[in-house]
């Protein structure tokens, strides 16, 4: 089985920044962690990060035929981007959508996600567990 | 570590109702892969249900001192109940929010959590799934 | 045929409470009218008052396979109790909404429904009469 | 006892248009029911259609000292017409207000009526039924 | 100078209906006392009614080269209709708007004129002197 | 192919009121342009306008069995009819929706059509060739 | 007879402002023309301007036993002033409201008067009449 | 005299939950300083604490006849409870509203009090001391 | 210990106007009232009242140093002076808000009030009383 | 004549993506269709697409000088990108937006175009057929 | 030059309130460095305070002939007050905006200004610096 | 000091379009009049421009430790981008927001900035200026 973990605007600067709410854990580091529980899982992760929304769409698009499913952290895109909706719709690729944080605690503007009505499910609050439960559930989703 | 596992309104029908839906799994069997997975994670898993708010409100309350954690599906309450906010918030026992459906592809007023500020995070969208995920993401949360 | 008439919160005070308004009928006498017009209409006719919402919820739930319809007048709930609304939708049993007043010349907070959209029709406006026309409109439903 | 039933715009098409919903009944066959229905009541029903706001609200002024009471579908009109309703409210002759579909059940334009704060009371949702419990519950009404 | 002085919906039953509240002047009496004003001001008034909200649209049609102004009360159609706002917009012919009531004390629904912003000025809530003050107005408005 | 031009309230003084906005062009010649490009379309196109929103739903009302298609300009009664639009979905008949202006240029109230979700589609902002461009529209899509 | 007119904000610099659109008639003309439209009406006409809220309600408190009427203008603070609405409510003068200009064809934040529904009637769009009109329209509702 | 003190949900953790915030005074201790106050003022005070709304619309139907006030804390159920206002309604004892925070400086949906409006007034944000003002201002308006 | 009691708008007017409505108790007579208060209480109580917004801020900046504590009933400018919420903020005053009238009871823009958030509490509904149980509450708290 | 027609995001996919909806016709084939009209026009089209906001904003810029006009489907941008319009209206060179579904038939959040107000017109609704109605408009508005 | 620097309410307590948040500055001094920043922009700076609207509105009125330009914080008044809006527009003398916090950090009903958009500009969030800025920006703009 | 400054969609047209509006200074001449500046404010000053969101978020994280502040005028992405308001939150350099025009002056979802509340300060209207005024603030700010 092949995943896209696909993350957002602004995520490449985890571990970098605020290392105090976010903890030290770079995306690199996470990639890893990633990897390793597919290969526990029986599949291959592959992850890519992109703060252009033009570029998350062009690789929602590539995934059909070569990725079986989807885990998006679309970080601020969430909340803005009718695109990527329509592009997750488009290609019929089943999709979890992960947050780190725990997006009711924050601004009013992030308690609404246009891309979760297209997504499986939604798994927010759990730092990078956040991840990890997605592609387990996604793989769960995808044996069925 | 003892975990409580908060089933709301209506659940009690789960396996008996709109199986084309829900499919034919019961509320009991669920309790049943709830308790052995407990027994993986090293976890006693104990399932309550009920249709009234504030029988909810008391079990949340006697949580302290006997359980580490929540496992909670507040179902109909989760859109509309402040008081099993103001219950979570007050006992300050590490709570994890889960649903069957994805809320983001019914209706506008299921939209709305009242509870999700107060729990770690929200998992929905993968039927039974959510309640594994949430156990495993609580069991997590309580190791750190 | 099996009709369950449910009763929502403060029904109970009818005919002690604000007489010049509400007339002097008791809910006794309500119900024994209703019964009364079941005989005539080959019905058997249960009525049950309750002012806990989750009481209301397992009386709905214990209607497949005893009751063939239910008439219900959720009171205050109609507006507030997104609960009700599901127990309704999952048993699965036909139901018409009654209310005493005409809800649409009362407070702006009265006017939205969150159960109507799950039973057959609503009736409100006619006192008494409002639960007669109820009984009469779901007996004739179920018969076709 | 004289009744006025007064049908508002496009239902001169009912039985002729979308028969798998509305089914085969034709307005004619509708009013040949009520004006037996009338009979029986010991009532005289007179029957009257029309496509235009206007002629609607010439037909309630030309009501008092004509009809005893008014049982009104006032179809689309019933979300925009506050003329309808001010002519309702004008000539002081009791009106019901009835609806062949469930409002709740469908856009949210269709939820709110203009009119119904100036009739008795409102049945929506049971067909064919709305009409006839409408009228039952005028005679009701008037005989009090 | 030639006036039209334009009736909207149910005007027509003034002096008829609820004489607590509106008097006991008709129609027609407003009519004659406005057409003496005319005479007062050198101006000949015409008055016309209609409940059809496309007949008053023809009215204000017919207006260029006829009439040298309009004073309107477009009842209920003040808060509804666009396209008489559209036909006043549209001949070009100075319009003052009137009404009896203070309808600033009155329904939320009412507070709104769609046709204020195409009228010289708005008066209300003088009963007949609205009427009175309005082709006043006019006629100083044309004057100059 | 036989198409009806239905056009809406105001739409008869086109050519006549501000030539500097809306050209010379009578609604006569429009419809003579229209009527010659049927010709071109094999297609017989009549023309009828009128200011009542009764009247155009009779017209509506008359179309099955007679006209294949329909191409409307409601004019204002595009933000304020439902009963237009009912009466479009219930005859079933094709219908395209135009507009001499662009909506969107102009007031918020204008920006929402309730027709448009019953038509096949919207053409605005052209002048007189969103008609043209309408009818072509119309008989394309009822030559398929 | 003795009638207050009261001036809001920025009145005074009428004739000195924007000549172009509010002509060049400065406050004192309009007092003048005011005093001369009393005398002919039989009633002393007395004429104050403030900028400061708390000195118009000053005013409206010092009128009872010294005036019959009050004619206000509230300027912008017809939009923001809950406090002049409750002093005139208060004091239970017989109060008109006037605008110069026509309310409902400027900025959205001007449609809503908090003064209005505790006036007899308003009047607004006629310039110097507005206030000539009004001071009529009071003395009317006097002599009644 | 005699005094209902009604608790709503949650209140029964006071003292032993967040003592930082709300002190270490339980529900009992201010039970019985109420109870101490009751007698200063000839008064025998009840108090009574629930997490049920069900309970506590019980606990106010049993009121007539047995308290001549009541004091109600509804916690969490101010926001969102219709039943509890429509029950303090219904039974006509004079009733005080009292909250332990300042509401006004909470969460937005904590703004809005469904019951005040049925109650004669409102104390909130002096902590326990809001309870002994509102027995203090009950007792006073029953005296009068 | 110092309190200031400051009176905001039209309150200068109480026991003169609508004594129906609001009694016969002048604002001297409350004022005395609390004078007596304050001795019981060891307290000087000073009394202020304006109708103006700016004269009700200069005297809250006069605080710091001269009064403890402050019991204001803002009137009017509760619901829309941003500007004392403001002062009071700045003064660091320990700062109790009454009403005489139950604010819930009244029209929609007296439900808002701008200086809630920064006083210790609100107290409102209860008349006169509202004023001594706010100051009885201030001291209570100064005294801690 | 020079006219670029241009496809935001997601439209590459076309006919590759849902045919059941989209039909099977591809971009490329819609492409060389509106080149064949293009010739037919006497009129060079030229067709670009890409899901990058920005890169759709480089070619408008590129426009001035290169093409008369432009015929845009802004796919999912339509509705959240306010810098395309600003780049529309800067450049100044006259624009059709076109759409293949009926958008006011989808969710509420597709029904608002930010970028209508700074084309010409707005085509929606007719499939491939919205693009070549698009271009024949653009191509008439251009000769004028 | 002469500028006129016009501080609104709760400004005179700046240094000696909350010298945590805005410093231990205080109006005086600024006014001095406003003072010196004008001999070095060869322009007479005036500084003026007041807690009144009407005061500061007086201000304004009588700019004109005696100041080229006006810098104005009008504190809480910025939000609420429609009045001071018209007076700079009256008396059209060039204004900027300037503001000590960043209105954008802080509550919602700060984020909106209505004397904005009859100013030049706004310049808020630099402190005592955003004065400066203002005066600076408006001498610029005035030597255009 | 290292300062950078970054223009964001649209703004590379400057002094190319509409310079009835904008004026005929292209951004390269604000680019060197600002490099100039920062040369007289001991600083360096660096220019970028980009119509991508996704290059501008590069931009930004590319800052730290390579600037010490940012200038940003976000253009259309100011009211549209959480993204960017992300980045410099998380990149925590300094930043100061401006804009040639008056927002408030302009459509209504211009009045909203995004990025706002993560900046020092905003500065707008003041065309070129509102840029030097920025720069200014900054090194002011960083010198502090």
């Amino acid at each position: 089985m092949e995943i896209l973990i696909l993350h957002g605007p602004n995520l490449n600067l985890l571990g970098k920044r605020e290392p105090g709410i976010y903890g030290t854990t770079t995306l690199e580091q996470i990639n890893q962690i990633l990897e390793a529980d597919g290969k526990i899982l029986d599949t291959t992760v592959t992850c890519r990060q992109s703060n252009h929304e033009g570029e998350l769409i062009d690789r929602i698009h590539a995934c059909p035929g070569k990725y079986d499913g989807i885990v998006i952290n679309a970080g601020a895109y969430t909340h803005t981007s009718i695109a990527i909706r329509d592009a997750i719709a488009a290609v019929n690729v089943p999709t979890v959508e992960v947050h780190l944080s725990n997006l009711h605690k924050r601004e009013e503007f992030r308690h609404r996600s246009l891309i979760a009505a297209v997504c499986i499910g939604q798994i927010c609050g759990f730092g990078i567990e956040s991840y990890r439960l997605g592609l387990q559930a996604l793989v769960t989703y995808l044996k069925k």
